[in-house]
């Protein structure tokens, strides 16, 4: 197998394998670890892949480890990508400082402030190039027409927007406890003020799910997507997700198709991603399959 | 609820809740950590329990965050329950020295040499003083009379030497990578070795899974255990697990209902844990239900 990536690790779960995986980006200019779950060999028919994008703090291996898509994924046959979720080891100033910044908080954006505009491509390197070199390297076992995303927390965010902005990329959208208006919470604020600067709103505004409902769907227009959230989840109550606005753009703009859930008591942590794992795989199969 | 437990947290999980406890432990002399996952609440039906053993250096969290039983027992309608690996805070000479002894290595037996006699009782504590402080606290909701018992390397060790030595206190047995032949394996020596010292080898013997098949079970007997072995598990290859020793010892006492399964690749991991959780859940399931 021709490949760019680097195997670190190769390991038996749930009937298929693991692979932890490490290669050069040229979107962020670093290294970039990556996750790769490949479900049972069947004959010789491509999998379909689901890409899980990690929350706030995570690496490939968080979600890998603790969130249980494989043993959904294994008995639906879908392959699960598991991108890092910021670029590493860029040491700009302030990089390491917070949790919700720099690293491990890429936002899924592309940077346009200095100094995070040279490494913070994240939009780039999930949507272009991290497809491009996995089904480079993978095109005999993936099948590349045949993609879904979801995510947590601002991974869900950024399985919300990058759906929203590349309208064919992918068959389905799924998020459990989305940011679903980054631009009015904490967290968005923060984030977007940092890597978009304050001046241009605009670009605020083109990554933030619920504004792109108002911008890109039209009345009767199909979303196919699934939102969970936890209502003991402490940052849904301190208002850092806002399912609520995002359901009213779908509301008032007339797009069909999307289930938003709250389910009661659960909390932001992997006891409730992994509690809901099966169904999210099951709604991207059902578009994949 | 008349507890004497301190309740840490209670987490939604799979439609059930996970309780993080603590409470004092006369066995021990020191405050001992457990969690007891709850399946979603049936009627007014008590349910069975099953008692998880973890491997070294592991705390309740580990197979609660990361062994994926959870899924199983919500459907199966069981209570999982994670007792901690050994005494912590004695602050006993090199207690903390190595990951194969002291704090996070008690091996579920009762030490008997100075200086660990006095704290390292772990086995009168699983099988006694916790037993008698979980149906306290949770007897409107578990029943003690039906309870089964698995666990993971040091913890699979424990737990088919717990369910050899205790006719009747449990109903079923399973292992995941046990320790199968203590007193031929370098982990084994060196634990028996402290925890027993070396003169009354009687004492290594009667905490050795395969020397009490031998010694406590006869032909045509039923052992109701399932355990599965990685392949690629680096521990298994090292001679620390030995299973072939145990099934030899079945095998020649004439013993029934044994399964033995080698998982090819499989490692000693999570990943090998929560692939095989079901069927060691659905394995106690029928036993308990």
């Amino acid at each position: 197998m021709a490949s760019t990536f680097e195997t670190k690790a190769t390991i038996a779960t749930f009937g298929g394998k693991l692979l932890k995986l490490s290669h050069k980006s040229n979107a962020t200019q670093t290294p970039m670890d990556v996750n790769l779950y490949l479900p049972p060999a069947s004959n010789d028919r491509k999998v379909p892949v689901l890409i899980f994008l990690s929350g706030l703090t995570c690496t490939p291996n968080n979600c890998s480890e603790k969130g249980f898509f494989h043993a959904a994924a294994s008995k639906a046959g879908l392959a699960v990508l598991y991108p890092d979720t910021s670029p590493r080891g860029a040491d700009l100033p302030g990089d390491k400082d917070s949790y919700d910044f720099g690293e491990g908080a890429g936002f899924y954006i592309n940077a346009t402030a200095e100094p995070w505009k040279k490494h913070y491509h994240m939009e780039t390197y999930v949507t272009q190039e991290l497809p491009e070199a996995v089904f480079g390297a993978f095109g005999d076992k993936l099948d590349r027409a045949r993609v879904s995303i979801t995510g947590h927390s601002m991974g869900g965010h950024g399985a919300l927007t990058l759906y929203l902005k590349n309208p064919g990329m992918y068959r389905s959208v799924s998020a459990l406890a989305p940011i679903c208006n980054p631009s009015q919470c904490p967290w968005g604020e923060k984030a977007f003020g940092g890597y978009f600067g304050q001046d241009d709103k605009s670009l605020w505004a083109g990554s933030d799910a619920t504004e792109l409902v108002r911008a890109k769907l039209k009345s009767g227009e199909e979303l196919p997507c699934l939102i969970d959230v936890g209502t003991g989840d402490n940052f849904y109550n301190q208002k850092q997700l806002l399912p609520e606005n995002f359901e009213k753009a779908v509301k008032e703009t007339g797009v069909k198709g999307v289930t938003v859930r709250y389910q009661p008591d659960y909390d932001h942590s992997y006891f409730f991603i992994s509690s809901f794992a099966e169904d999210h795989v099951q709604h991207a199969a059902k578009y994949l399959l």
